[in-house]
């Protein structure tokens, strides 16, 4: 009788079930000559003892070995393992060689693929600050589940919940192109709109059907860190260009395109980032005036345009664009909830269509009863509604965050008050280490997620105010009070 | 005075704001050169009278020109065209061309991009047939909202609304982790896990990672077309092998190795897309084997494990794999309903890391309620419950199903009666003209969505039972069997 109980180690502690590690162990002794086809096996009661296992989890494990071919029943003389081995077969194909158990693919990602930083779980934190989202306990989420409900318990249901169109569904193109119209004067159909998951596909959209290897893309310096990521991950070749308090520098564009041919432009105009700098009217025409006659695209990224303050906000280079140059995105995950993964891209209708060809692949489809319910959400106004109350809001905590700011920390940074958006770039009057400050700001109980990967260079911080009510404003900019004259 | 209400036309049924009409206008007749700089613009007043439009409106559009630098105003002198424009500026950049309104972009595929088919929204039907598909009558979808309200409106919600990890949330890599470790015997941790946006997307990033161009790619042939497209899109070579009634052909595999280099093996082995046949335990593991002589990866798409009626289903290839080359892929769109667009990817965790800095730049995360909520819904078995009610009822399903083709369709069609699965694979006896097919289908009332691009190649169809009830199946048949003799 071989040691039944040391071959088949069964971890009660372990999430697998029993009796898939009996087929295991048992397999892997097979599979490594420790057990020998016509081997006999105890029967399933006798194994059960010998294990300690009640007989039907032996049952099913027995029943599971023999499906597989790896042990036979010979009527009433028991039950053995099989003489015809799957591995025997396995072995006839070639010579046999064993390995160890390790991950062969250990390297995956192309060569000339960005480094990508991951979200990194926090830290346990009393306090934290963003680089600029919105407050989602302002958002009328339990409104939203409503009418997702609603969709998937009405008419609509069975079909919102199957296969649907991979540009996003029509109710919610419908919307938008509407809304977009109303509020930015885009004039755009519905069969110009793709649905996305957040802006970030859009990007991610553009970039890969548009840009070849080698492509020149102008971007501003500092920049979005995603949308470079996105540009180098296509092939494409980033040009930096600086911006001062109008945005982007058009003559260093105008510049640049003389000395080469530039495949394409990515802006952020309506609140540059991470600078919160508004692009001028002025120079919104002299950039389309320039992708005409240099022949390059405009990738307007436009992701906080619902959030204006002093000030009408700016038409979109999209709406005054004659050229058809430019692709225009945004996303309602800034003007809802990050967690709200629904974006668009607003381009002429046969490019919506190849770019719905390479989203196919990508993940075929959004989520229907979600797009749904958002179209209902902006059909019936709450949107709009939504977004006129949170405007009000975030402008009062625009302001007291800067005279916060100016009356704390006046001695160690430098901003200007931002016209709309969700954020103050404030630049520190002396180099900083980003590290130092970190945890600096953690010892404090203050999480900073703040896109301090400008900080070497630039000695700027993004500081998000539109999440912080003003009792939590006061708090952090304790926090940076004290912290700031060690640094 | 200039003929204003010819100039600026507005147009009431328009979706776009009038105020923004009156803009676009503006700026539309200055950059054409009818406006003049220096031209006096009626006050807000008359020209509210002369378009017979409220003055609010005028005040508005007036303050959103001056803003974006078209039209001054000159203390009381009153209001006109800016002398020095924002398209003047632009001029002044280089030579101005008046261009027509057309889309430049119209070509954004790249040379090598598969011709990837869209869905299309299904014409007026009264029945519809689809190539196997759940059925989401019986999904309890508000248990899973019930879940999704939970979360966002306790403790964690201000946080699941937030931006969360790439790879997932950590509660459903953990629930799926021990979930496929108790069914699968796959003995995985959830750090191996990546949740993504149902498999389409998992294949999408393991084909984008780990092929380069060239890279030959073993199918079988027929296979899943949305695979093909993957490997095609990432500019891999398909390279075709046949399918027999125990899943793909080894010999032939091990053929095809001999005489070439293969990067990697794209599999449905658990039932296969789109003949549904088993692969067998024993080529399971001489395919394993053949991967390791011949050093190529396996891609596991195991789509329908959870869906087995006859016989204990067989452990996927990467539960026994020793080697480390297989990436396993699943959905809980196929388990609950297509529109949960939540699947996963299984491979070693650096593997994993990787392959989220390529989702961070796809769509930057999935949706970490709905993610929360599904981990909660496994967590408290419901998933489980719902697929063993679920499998019951699909077998009876399949065999309704298989007994109402034998005897009304036995003239025409040839099927073996699938173990598992939602579908059967129905060979025609003889030739069959696809489209003739479709249209006499439809003129009956049945919209055939059963992945007749087989049918020219293959005269195969995928007959999906999963989501009919038995009348729905009867009258569905009854049509076919009116069909199918005049074709």
């Amino acid at each position: 009788m071989l040691p039944w109980k040391t071959i088949i180690s069964i971890d009660r502690e372990s999430s697998k079930a029993v009796y898939l590690q009996i087929v295991n162990a048992i397999i892997r002794e097979v599979s490594q000559g420790r057990l020998q086809p016509g081997q006999r096996l105890p029967g399933t009661r006798k194994m059960g003892e010998l294990l300690g296992i009640n007989r039907k989890t032996i049952i099913v494990a027995y029943e599971e070995l023999m499906a597989q071919g790896w042990i036979e029943v010979a009527s009433s003389r028991g039950t053995f393992i099989a003489e015809h081995l799957p591995l025997d077969q396995a072995k006839k194909l070639g010579p046999s060689a064993t390995k160890i158990v390790r991950p062969i693919i250990d390297s995956v990602l192309p060569d000339h693929f960005p480094a990508v930083d991951l979200y990194q779980t926090p830290p346990p934190h009393r306090l934290s600050l963003n680089d600029g989202s919105p407050d989602v306990r302002l958002t009328p989420m339990n409104i939203v589940l409503k009418h997702y409900r609603s969709a998937i318990n009405g008419y609509m249901g069975p079909k919102l919940l199957g296969y649907g169109a991979v540009e996003g569904q029509l109710k919610l193109r419908e919307e938008l192109a509407r809304y977009l119209s109303e509020t930015r004067g885009l004039n755009c159909q519905a069969e110009q709109i793709l649905i996305t998951r957040g802006s970030n596909m859009a990007l991610f959209l553009s970039f890969y059907a548009l840009l070849k290897k080698g492509d020149t893309v102008i971007v501003t310096a500092p920049n979005y860190r995603s949308a470079n990521w996105g540009i180098e991950a296509a092939q494409g070749t980033l040009v930096e260009v600086g911006v001062d308090e109008q945005g982007i520098c058009v003559e260093e564009v105008k510049r640049v395109c003389e000395e080469q041919s530039i495949r394409a432009m990515y802006l952020t105009p309506h609140h540059h980032y991470p600078t919160t700098v508004t692009l001028s009217a002025e120079r919104r025409m002299q950039l389309l005036q320039l992708s005409e006659e240099h022949d390059f695209l405009i990738f307007e990224d436009d992701y906080d345009y619902a959030f204006r303050y002093d000030s009408a906000p700016i038409l979109p280079l999209a709406s005054v664009d004659t050229s058809g140059r430019t692709l225009y995105i945004g996303s309602l995950s800034k003007m809802l909830a990050p967690a709200i993964r629904v974006g668009y891209l607003v381009a002429p209708a046969p490019v919506i269509q190849q770019l719905s060809q390479i989203r196919r692949i990508i993940d075929r489809q959004g989520d229907p009863p979600l797009e749904y319910a958002l179209a209902q959400f902006i059909k019936e106004g709450e949107l709009q509604r939504h977004l006129k109350k949170v405007v009000k809001v975030f402008e009062e905590r625009r302001d007291s965050f800067c005279a916060l700011l100016s009356t704390h920390l006046a001695p160690f940074i430098d901003f200007t008050k931002p016209e709309g958006g969700m954020s103050v770039w404030a630049k520190f009057k002396y180099p900083v280490d980003t590290q130092k400050l970190v945890t600096a700001c953690l010892q404090h109980g203050l999480y900073l997620n703040v896109a301090h990967e400008f900080l070497p260079k630039y000695q700027g911080l993004r500081l998000g105010f539109a999440s912080l009510n003003i009792s939590e404003q006061e708090e952090i900019v304790a926090v940076l009070a004290k912290v700031f004259p060690d640094l």
